[in-house]
């Protein structure tokens, strides 16, 4: 693709680094970019440096947090002695948005993905683990992706937590809410009937 | 959508800012920028500060340009006298892929949309008429798309252009290329038989 500018060329070089973002949206982007007021774009730039400079983390959890804790660790009402694990921030904020868990957290900053680079040293499993030491942890869930890296981390989590005397839990799979059975995936129903729960009228 | 962070918040506002780019999207974004390392980051921003600051337009044809006049107005076995009219540079690219046009373009910057208050005057619709009262062109080409902001701008610049003694030429409407005539919608299918070209083997 000659785009006829080094300038547009780098742009959309630097937009197709994202992931999920082709050349094709990089361009578009770069477009919109183009046909606003130059002002709001050095106001984008400008956000985006400060953000990667000045952004803070939770101290306990590693959410961001524009204080020493974040809200959800700062919150007396919430259950500390149970510590829902998850790979990024996203994730924590879907389970946040489901309202069904009051406990806190602890974001590792990704999953072991030994292909990629990253190992468990990577990741805040350290600081995990000095959590739990400090003791009053009854309870540690594995919000982890359903995915080979997500699997690979929680085994290893689960082998590092051994002995540790703290529960250790997992997100239930199964069908579904609203799913019709015959679309289900086959994995996804056996681990359904397998792991089936009593009856709540 | 709590993001904890206010850093975090401004990033993910920019970035939803785009066109095609939700909150969830701008989130992920916002992430994969945190992944990195902050002078990536800072690269970014320095990039598109730049872009928007110092990009420069063809002086003939408005596609970007490093240069007075762009790779396609500065070649000399182009033919000059044929102008295709754009709406953006993504047009121009695409028409130049398809290796089938030999002539010159002119990109007017968007295409003619009352609603969203874009009016012929805030396009490049008087450097046209400046390139036509020059002489020389005998052929336009309108490639507009085949939606109502396009038909609308199509139809303004007919009135514009007759009496310069220009002809005038729009793309080509009907099935595509390799298309099933069972799934061609009805509008297409009836402009395509209504408009049948001589059969070459």
């Amino acid at each position: 693709m000659n785009l006829g500018s080094q300038l547009v060329q780098d742009a959309v070089d630097a937009f197709a680094k994202f992931p999920g973002i082709g050349r094709k949206t990089a361009l578009r982007l770069v477009l919109h970019l183009l046909r606003k007021e130059p002002s709001e774009a050095s106001l984008l730039g400008a956000t985006l440096a400060r953000l990667v400079q000045d952004i803070r983390y939770c101290s306990r959890c590693f959410h961001f947090s524009d204080h020493e804790l974040c809200p959800v660790c700062a919150h007396p009402k919430r259950r500390h002695e149970t510590i829902c694990v998850v790979a990024d921030p996203r994730d924590l904020m879907a389970i946040e948005q489901t309202g069904q868990y009051s406990g806190v957290y602890h974001v590792l900053g990704g999953l072991i993905a030994p292909l990629e680079g990253v190992q468990p040293e990577h990741l805040r499993i350290e600081a995990l683990m000095n959590r739990i030491a400090e003791g009053g942890i009854t309870e540690v869930v594995l919000a982890l992706n359903s995915t080979h890296e997500g699997e690979t981390t929680a085994f290893y989590l689960s082998r590092r937590l051994s002995g540790t005397g703290v529960a250790l839990s997992t997100l239930a799979r199964g069908v579904a809410v609203g799913a019709e059975l015959e679309y289900a995936d086959e994995l996804t129903l056996g681990r359904s009937i397998a792991e089936r729960v009593p009856f709540r009228a």
